[in-house]
């Protein structure tokens, strides 16, 4: 979650009141100095753990270490996600580049990890929204992309990161759907942050007309603006940035 | 492609005229009895080959057989898809019992296999759309699965099917916005051939009236009549076996 729009969303969510504990995670704890920082600030609110979305273990470390410290979770924000890794992944031009490692890599990044992490985490979820807060459910946001719905796809390539982010669309519906057949206190939704300049968006920018690259103070106060609002009926909707729902 | 829906398709695409070639692809094409007996009827026209798409080589090894022998190719249909395999693969009824190797399991099978196909079929495709047959494209067509849309998904669970096929829409309409820009004679479809009674639905089929329970004779037909009838403006879009578009 380092060096990210994640670690503006920690902020962001430490400073809008006083009370709220906040768990951040990343794969390199020790690394990360934005974190570190912000724990310096707040020792008493800001958990960082270690999680790695490609291995489940870390997943089920990181939810029996916030049962044993919280018993409960209010919000569950999925933020990581995976569009082009020097040497390794490059967001696919045409089809005669895709390979087959991109795929899979993709697929448990962006759309198998996020929901192994609500799996584990779905009993503090759902004692989290039997809890008493300012609303009676509560909520998990799965960043997804606009560039992952079908519907809107004019444009093409990037295979891996767009079929990832609709299979993660349709993963996080099916969990909605779940969700509310039992009635659980859950409601989950995906959000597309907008082009926002952080590392994911940079080798990309070039055809992003200024006024459309947002900074990640205002996707972040956006998204976090939606997660405000939500109410049950948008439970397995999907939201752009200024609250727009984005077709499948 | 034994056993199945695929076997009567060959036997269709065999059936309905006197000259076209049928290439059958499958894992084992020694123990594939109904193609072989096939053969023996159309000992010229059908070819078949051993694919295995969680093998890209295989998948190579067959577009070359296919270059050397025939050249081109005018359609070309991925059938091929899982969703249930005896104490391998089990649909979900719950995401406490979504696994990470279902998951990736179902995505080599369903989305990237077929994916592949079209990526080492396509310099033949191309030939094939060029080709003077009765029209001027070469056509692809991907079956997928209702339960695959986002959209109309209003029963939950199968995390790891529906998802596959999500990602399966996402790439062939990925692939087909690139065809279209690039002007490639080739048409690509997603399909959903209506309840089969086939081993894939079998162990599902108690809560499925039998009026919607097709035969496999029935759905091919409309499957093929579908495909007959495609034109380039259905480029990218996922008919039902009736015709009807089905929402992403
Ligand atoms: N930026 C945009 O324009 C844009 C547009 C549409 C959608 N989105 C989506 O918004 C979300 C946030 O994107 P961003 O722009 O903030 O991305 P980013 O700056 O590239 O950050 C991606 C984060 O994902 C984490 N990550 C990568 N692999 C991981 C793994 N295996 N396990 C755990 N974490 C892992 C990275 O953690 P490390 O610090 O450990 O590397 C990093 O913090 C993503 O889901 C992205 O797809 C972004
Ligand atoms: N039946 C339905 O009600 C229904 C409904 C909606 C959508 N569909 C879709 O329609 C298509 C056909 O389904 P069906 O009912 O005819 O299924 P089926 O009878 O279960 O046949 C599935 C076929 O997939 C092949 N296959 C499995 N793994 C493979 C691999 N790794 N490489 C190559 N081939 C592999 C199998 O080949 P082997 O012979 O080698 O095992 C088998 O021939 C599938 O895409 C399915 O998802 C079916």
């Amino acid at each position: 979650m380092e060096n990210l729009s994640s670690l503006l969303m920690v902020r962001q969510l430490l400073e809008r009141n006083e009370n709220g504990h906040v768990i951040a995670t990343c794969r390199k704890p020790a690394a990360a100095t934005g974190l570190i920082n912000m724990k310096n600030k707040h020792p008493e609110r800001l958990s960082i753990l270690q999680l790695d979305l490609t291995s489940e273990s870390t997943i089920e470390e990181t939810s029996r270490t916030v049962k044993e410290k919280y018993g409960v979770l209010h919000l569950l924000i999925n933020a990581s996600g995976i569009l082009s890794i020097p040497d390794v992944l490059h967001p696919e031009t045409t089809l005669s580049k895709v390979q087959k490692s991109s795929l899979l890599l993709s697929y448990e990044v962006n759309a198998i990890g996020p929901i192994l992490v609500i799996k584990h985490m779905w009993p503090l979820l759902k004692a989290g929204g039997g809890h008493v807060t300012d609303r009676e459910f509560a909520v998990v946001a799965n960043l997804s992309a606009r560039v992952g719905s079908i519907g809107d796809n004019g444009l093409g390539g990037w295979h891996s990161y767009r079929s990832s982010k609709a299979a993660l669309n349709q993963l996080t519906k099916t969990i909605s759907v779940e969700f509310a057949r039992r009635k659980e206190p859950i409601v989950c939704i995906l959000l597309h942050p907008g082009t926002v300049d952080t590392d994911l968006s940079r080798p990309f920018q070039r055809n992003v007309s200024p006024a459309k690259l947002f900074t990640k103070e205002y996707s972040v106060q956006k998204l976090l603006s939606i997660i405000d609002g939500v109410k049950t009926s948008d439970n397995g909707k999907f939201f752009a940035w200024d609250g727009q729902e984005i077709p499948w």
